[in-house]
């Protein structure tokens, strides 16, 4: 690499960091994209992957692969330690340290607990391909368990999977679960039948989907109906126990605890010595520059970016990949010299599914739910994947599922990790 | 179930336990088919997990959808604590027992290191899809660490690869670890080079495949030789640590090692207690019954069967498979009071590939070898996976691959349960 070449750093390459660099590979800059994990993953379709449709590698594609042909962007496997603004540099627990002129930090969000970090133990989230397959793991050896337990009560807990929130996670965690819950089990086991499973979605607001204009909402629930799901709402967890949950003074038992409820953003406040906005974000000007740091952006998840109405961005794929491409112009422009513009985001929708034909789509001034909007989330889905084998994977996987109902990732694997299972059967 | 029907208890679903089954599903009796996996998997592709082309699911299947559509048969998730004849029940982890009429034991094999166990820590085998991600995690970080050490002794261990055992699955890890390691370090990485990776193959026997003519095996070594793979034929290992492999009384430092240098039969003599003969196998007569069991029999790896000429049949699928649907047409004669035949092999071939594109594949009277081989190799084993979606997957995979040289499940997961890298790199 040239060193005299301005040299930006990307930290995290998801759907934020990932297009800052791609909107930069044909600029006369250095590129060094950093992340803790080898693979971009296309997370709105991770709970496919944690109800066993599609494999990890359908929805993943190596980072190294996606920006190979573009020879000033290098790719690290690493992680964050800290950041020093004073002396330009990045601190990585593997390489001791790499300088910036530009620092872009697009680290993304966990999930978060709020206060009750020991709940993660029995309610796994959902952010990375670890946590899925840990939750996939978890909902098939509930049925498997539930295939021999002759205790009632042992067995309605084996087969009661709750899902907490009811944000687009939620309810596409519920609906998926409610599926394969009902049909694989119609199918394939012998002593439980699909009436033996209940699937609950629970949130503290009054309606589902609450981004959502208020008839989606409205559609989204009586879609879950139809699926078989019981829905809380305006109901709070008060506590999460392996054996289930307390949703208010009630305690429902369940093997299967699925977070969906809520995000905490990456560490980025800690890094460079702000304060944390709501969500542990940090705030940025109109440019997406952090306040006091004219040379370090954040984007994405990590951000608090207001729209032009004073609204709080929300953390979904569009926004980071909009954010990702105007970062890397004003860093362009702020080299040449030239005034940089604000960043102005475009909703182009909304959209979330419900189970295998279902969907609703919210385009601002008119709504769609049902079969189209379901057609339509495919399409727009299969074509924002990162390439052409896997956009022909997942399509195929889809179309056999609509017509088979058959999931095929349905493995159990890495065992040894996984949470005991509490309510051993003890008898056949 | 008919409790008056004759109940046959089947221990794994791997070939010939699956087999057994299937060929048992139209007649008048009750299975129970325990398997500790929820999955059948195609073992002879599970190299290919191991290297990134394809995903786990594409070559497994879960056992309840195989066996779906015959209501006779019914699938447990268990494990096998022990055998009692007297009895004639097994004891299982999760149910209390389970009892038989009829008991076939197909419970396979595990990779064996020859009395060293601790070897295995440093040298993982290939038998399980937990295995295979395992060496992938292993093969892909070690690749991501090479790029950024700048120290040249640490960079070569990193890059430094080698298979212990030159049957087919050390052949097939050999030339695919080659393939990978060069072509995507050409393409993907910026700091290495296909020039600095060494894979290394080592036999102590004089040849590679000894199971196939000699003359094959001087194939299989050209091509390997082509692929850039290191031979040592004729040398023993004395030592695996996590630094690397000594070879006579020479260490060759390698972050990573893989084991493809024997099995070990699962604990059927234990459980029935008999002697158990070489590998830990069960003898069985020429109808595969237990010696002194009239109602147990053992097939598959787990069994040691002779053929006609004397020779201990191999531990390969065809083998298993064949076994299987002879046990099941066996045990339907006893019921049925009429004489059963004995058991004999029919070998239509064996089959090793070698990287993207070679093969060999011997036939008795005549053997061929490179292309037409590959071609072949690869048209018998999508006909041999277990459904039709898997088929065509695999099959688009293998033709992404052989065009592009793309290996799109390349991903570093489950890192938490990996083996720490202990050659890390210090600066940058």
């Amino acid at each position: 690499m040239d060193q005299r070449r301005p040299h930006i750093v990307i930290l995290g390459a998801g759907f934020g960091g990932l297009n800052t660099a791609l909107t930069l590979a044909k600029d006369n800059v250095d590129v060094t994209l950093i992340d803790r994990q080898n693979h971009h993953l296309f997370q709105p379709l991770l709970y496919q992957v944690a109800t066993a449709t599609l494999s990890p590698a359908d929805i993943a594609a190596p980072i190294r692969s996606i920006v190979r042909k573009h020879k000033n962007i290098r790719v690290l496997l690493d992680t964050v330690k800290g950041i020093s603004s004073t002396t330009k540099t990045v601190a990585l627990q593997h390489c001791n340290s790499v300088s910036y002129d530009y620092l872009v930090i697009a680290t993304g969000a966990r999930h978060s607990y709020l206060g009750n970090d020991m709940w993660e133990d029995f309610a796994p989230g959902l952010k990375t391909i670890d946590d899925a397959t840990k939750v996939r793991r978890e909902v098939l050896l509930a049925l498997e368990y539930a295939e021999i337990e002759t205790d009632q009560m042992r067995r309605d807990a084996l087969l009661t999977f709750i899902v907490i929130g009811g944000g687009p996670t939620g309810v596409e965690m519920a609906g998926a679960i409610a599926e394969l819950a009902r049909t694989s089990v119609s199918m394939d086991f012998r002593s439980i039948t699909p009436h033996c499973s209940r699937i609950i979605l629970i949130d503290s607001g009054d309606r589902l989907l609450k981004s959502f204009p208020a008839s989606l909402s409205v559609k989204a629930k009586d879609s879950l109906e139809a699926l078989g799901v019981e829905m809380y709402l305006g109901r709070r967890i008060s506590e999460v126990q392996d054996h289930g949950v307390k949703i208010g003074d009630k305690w429902v038992m369940a093997q299967t605890v699925v977070w969906a409820a809520g995000v905490q953003a990456s560490p980025a406040a800690l890094w460079l010595g702000v304060n944390p906005v709501q969500g542990g974000r940090v705030a940025v000007a109109s440019d997406l520059s952090v306040a006091g740091f004219s040379d370090v952006f954040a984007i994405g998840d990590t951000a608090s970016c207001a729209d032009v109405d004073g609204q709080i961005l929300p953390g979904v794929a569009p926004v980071a990949k909009q954010q990702g491409r105007h970062v890397a112009k004003t860093i362009m422009a702020r080299i040449a010299g030239k005034p940089s513009a604000d960043f102005r985001y475009r909703n182009y929708g909304n959209m979330a599914t419900i189970g295998r034909k279902r969907a609703v789509a919210d385009f601002g001034r008119f709504q769609i739910a049902g079969f189209p909007a379901w057609i339509l989330w495919c399409t727009v889905h299969i074509l924002f994947l990162s390439n052409y084998r896997n956009r022909l994977i997942v399509g195929m996987h889809w179309f056999w599922n609509y017509v088979t109902f058959e999931r095929n990732a349905r493995l159990i694997t890495g065992a040894s990790g996984a949470k005991a299972i509490t309510i051993l059967p003890h008898d056949m």
